[in-house]
This record gives C-alpha cells, structure tokens and sequence, in this order.
C-alpha cells in the first residue's frame, strides 16, 4: 500500500493558513502519499482539496456518527463514533504526521502521535514542543516528512 | 459519495463458503456500491476479492494497529486498536449489513447493526435471528440489499 | 480483587423483569461478588437496587460522557463516550455476564461476551442462543454463574 | 457523587516524583475527592497509595484487557481494550487533573482535558503549556484543584 500523511491542525483557520494547509496537502499527494485527516473543516479541509488537486486520496477519520461531516474532499469517509478518540486514529493512521497551528485537539494528537512512535513536523503553533520537528513552510514540512517516511 | 454494504462473517472458512462470499463482493461491486469489512481473512477476504473483480473498492477496519493485518484485497485499511469493538465501526460504516455464516464475533455485529439501525440480511447461520432478514443466496441477498439501501 | 459479575438486558422492562432483575443484583451482591452494568434503566437499575439492597458494590460503564446518565443505585460510574462500542466493556469487565430479556442491544453484549471468553447465562429472550447457558430464575442463574467463575 | 480529581503523570519516576505524587493522592483524598487514574505505575500508583493512607478511593482506567496491569493500590479497575486512547477517559472521568511531570502520554491527556473542557493543573515538565496552570507543590496544586472543582 501506499504511504500515507497525517495532516492535523487548526479546525478554522485563516486564509494564510489555509494556504499554507492546501500546499502541503497538494504536496503531499505530488509527492505518491495518500493524505489521512479528521475529515472536517478549517486545515483538514485545505490540505483534502489540495491533495485532490493534484490527483491525491483523502481519508477522512470523522469523529461522529455521519458521514455528512465530512469535507466534501474526502475520498474515503470512516465514521467512529470515538468523539476526541478518534484523534489517535488520525495520527496512528498515517506513516508521519504534520501539524499545521492548531489548538489543544491538535496538541492532543502530536502527543498521542509521539507516544506511539508516529514522527511528527509542525509548522507554527506547536513547532516547539519537545519532539516535534519544527518546519518554517509547506515545503520544507514535506522533505522532513519524505525523509522521516523513506528513510 | 457511493453508499457502502458491510460484509461479516465466518474469520475462517471452507470453499463453499468463500465462493459465496466472494459472489456476493462481485455482485456487491457491480452493482456500484463499496464493500466494508473487517479487512481480515475468511469470509471478509473472499468478498473482497470478488469486489475487486468487478473494478469495486474495498474498505478494510482492522481490530489491531498493523496494517499487516488486512488482506490482499483491501484498497483502503483503516487501524483502529480496538479489538473487538471495532466490529462495531464495520457495520455501522455500511448503509446495510450482510451476514455469511459466522460465530459470536458475527453474532455481535448483528446485535450492534439492529442496535443502531442497520439493516441485516443474513445467509446460512443467523438468518433465523429475530430482526435479520434470511436469504437463500448471494443473489437473493442482494436483491434484498439493494431494495433495503436503496429505498 | 473480588470477582465481578456482568448484568446485562432490557433498557426498559415491566415490573416481572425488574423483580427478576432486582433478585439477581441481590444475589450477586450476597455472594460476594461487585457487579458491572450498563448504569442505567430497566433490568441495569433493578440489578444494582438489589445489589444495593444486599450491600454490594455497583459499577456502571455508562454509554455517553455524562455522568447523570447513571441510575442511582451506581456506586462508580464510569463514562466513556463509545457508545453502542461500550457494551464490550460492560461484558469484559465481568468474569460472567447474566442477560435477562433485553433486544439488540444485549445480544450484542452477548456475542462480544462469547467472542471474548467470557461465559453468559441468559434468563428469558436469549436463553436459546448457541454457546448461551439456559437458566429459568434467579437463583438457578446464580448457581450457575457461581460455578462459572469460581470453577 | 463525590467529586473526582485525574492524576497523570510520567509511567516511571525517581523518588522525588514518586513522593510528590504521593502527597498529592494524600491530598486528594484528605479533601474528600475520588481519585482517577491509568491505574498503572510511577506516578499513578503513587498518587493510588497516597489516596489509600488518607481512606480515598482509587479508579483506575486500563489500557489494555488485563486486570493484572492494575497497581495494589487501585480499588476498581476498569479495563478498557482502548491502549492509548484510554488517555482521553483517565481525564474524562474527573472534574479536573493535575499532571506530575510526565512525557508524550501526559501531553496527549493535557491536550484531551484541555480540548474537552477539563481544567488541567501541572507540576513540572509540561507547566509551560497554554492552557495549563502552573503549581510549585503538592499543596499549592491542591489549592488551585479545590478552586477549579468547587468553584
């Protein structure tokens, strides 16, 4: 199977961000990765519409019952049910993960991404905790996390 | 997005089973809807092998968190790590559930489908369950399918 | 730690169901053992009002995050937000479950049960169940549940 | 009910965290408060046998299916099957938490608390994150939970 991206950030976010999200996931499909996400709005949303763009696959982990939250980028919706839970299935799901600012979700998900030995890069918000791999644009994010994921 | 029928049944099983499970991914496919399952082995990989030939896609929600786990006919797997309770996710991410043959662990996806207003269309073992609705064969089964999904 | 027994059945039930109930929560309690449930109505309540009554301990794993969904007869609620998936952790955390009548929602309890290794007793509705043990009162479902966990 | 406090912390500590967390479970419970927890080692069981010397009780919520993973100083230990995820109820199922030093698991409870409206005090390592309230010891922690919790 192909590898995948984590893409995890902000839930509403500003035009800048939302630029800075769609680039990466517009990377990120570019680049032959499959993009995982918590199916909503705000960074999940930029980075699914640039990931179809250019020809990507969006997943979409939704943390309710319908699948009507979902974006209407993603490909694959998967409900759960899990509420906040669902945020370790987003990261767990994916090879790496990127966080894109974000608020205490998304810091719940590099901790959870950590703990469970998902390597994660931040642009923004969180790119000082201990750990996470601090990246200044959407293009430097993608050459750590093809590093982080080739090898 | 195209609606989806979930597969449960027998994890391991003898080749008439599996042929008619893997009749019913074929039909299941050709009758353009996505196969859910629990992306393992058994009833769940001959059914979607039989999806992937005729052109469908495959969504696998594996109990554990090694994508290892799913079979060769999976397009999309999806970990979760919750055991046991992910049988819950594989119905209700479905618009309809069929039942081929199968234990306890099939006993319960029926139990949490009727639960939660999943329609269940049962071959072989608990088609008699109170609320499942039995069938003959794959064939009859997806007539059944098809008019509980569809309207 | 003592051991547990799991009560599991009807949401709502009429008074027959809830004496029946209500005189197993008793027993469980007098012979020493904590009881698990649901936490909330119907057969839930009756079974830790008379685990209550005999001086027992109740715990009930709650579907929702809310804690005033427990009855008051619940010594440590636990909420959980998994939903339907929540009935796995009322069957797991026993070392036997007891149904006594109930729907869909305990027959899943009861395959999860089955399908995890742990032993049930059903008193009405599912007492016909493959794998299920038969009882015909409260008492006899206590003799057998005895028997069950203490070998 | 009684009011409930969540203990997080590092898994394994030196005796200098094991001593604090142990005057805050003496606290804890001196104050009239349950006491949640993951049940497991290092801070966690610390905080459950400075509960247990000032007659609290102790929850601890398991992240796997095995009773044995409890320490001697829980009282009802719940097994949940959830591995990681099980973070989000630890902190779920108290009014506030108060995390004692602690790595990448504490940082996804603090970030699950903060996300899902639990107010979180820190000693230690992670003090420094928005959101959190700082406390210099076990006593002064306590201060700022009472004030939290009761209002």
């Amino acid at each position: 199977m192909k590898k995948r991206i984590s893409v995890i950030g902000a839930g509403t976010c500003g035009p800048e961000t939302e630029a800075l999200a769609e680039r990466l996931g517009f990377l990120i499909a570019e680049n032959g990765f499959d993009l995982v996400c918590g199916g909503r709005m705000g960074v999940q949303r930029a980075a699914c519409r640039g990931a179809k763009t250019a020809g990507g696959r969006t997943v979409g982990i939704l943390p309710g019952l319908d699948f009507a939250q979902a974006n209407e980028f993603v490909d694959v919706p998967v409900i759960t049910g899990l509420g906040h839970m669902r945020n370790f299935l987003v990261v767990k799901n994916g090879d790496a993960a990127v966080a894109v600012e974000g608020g205490a979700g998304t810091l719940s998900e590099i901790g959870l991404a950590l703990k469970s030995g998902i390597p994660v890069v931040a642009l923004g918000h969180w790119s000082g905790i201990e750990g996470v791999r601090p990246a200044k644009g959407a293009d430097e994010a993608m050459d750590i996390l093809k590093t982080l994921v080739n090898g």
